[in-house]
């Protein structure tokens, strides 16, 4: 694998972040204190340059249409402590320190994962989890 | 809260996922033993109904344009423990046990989160991260 040229995208060392044709790319972020999935969310190429350059989580909001440092409103300032990318480059894995309460999700949970989908016998059906 | 009707998105208890304008869903895959973040894939409909079903993985390749039950060539086969979604169901958080090797990506690691993205003087640069 030491002979992949640096451009490689899978082996390589080189950044080429993979934007979808509406400009994005996923970032899963991850409570780095507890290793608890937060959110799901995207960055186009601004909000990637301003997590990068100031170490501070920022996202693009489909549903509002604009650049979004996370914590603006809600204090729930995200500081970056790892970005990782994936093999294809279509995806990002962020660890941060979540500030403000603690939480990520606006409904005013921690994670935005507090459903859990169960299988019934008339279809799936949601299961909210209590929170630890 | 408990005043939401069963359908809402956020508050109920009605599994309403929401596929984007390509019929996809975003999944994210954690290692059930160890926590961490496997990979990062996409469910169409039939995709998330066989994972439903049969408690395997499976997923929409888009790159080979066809549905994909992880394992079927590599035996990684991911055995479904939990299935989250998030608050406004355009996200899911799979917990898997893993099969085979035990690892996700196809290039031979555990995790298709092998590079770090690193803030350097001249931009970003990726560094390989040693598998424990």
């Amino acid at each position: 694998m030491s002979a992949a040229p640096e451009n490689d995208i899978e082996e390589g060392l080189v950044f080429q972040p993979r934007f979808s044709a509406d400009g994005l790319i996923t970032c899963v972020t991850i409570d780095d204190a507890s290793g608890e999935a937060l959110m799901v969310a995207h960055m186009n190429a601004e909000a990637l340059d301003k997590t990068l350059a100031s170490g501070v989580m920022h996202y693009w909001s489909r549903s509002r249409g604009e650049l979004w440092r996370k914590g603006d409103t809600s204090g729930q300032v995200q500081t970056l402590v790892e970005l990782r990318v994936d093999c294809d480059q279509d995806a990002l894995l962020a660890r941060v320190r979540v500030g403000g309460d603690g939480g990520a999700c606006h409904t005013g949970r921690r994670s935005c994962f507090y459903r859990r989908i169960e299988r019934g016998a008339e279809g799936p059906r949601l299961a909210l989890i209590e929170e630890r």
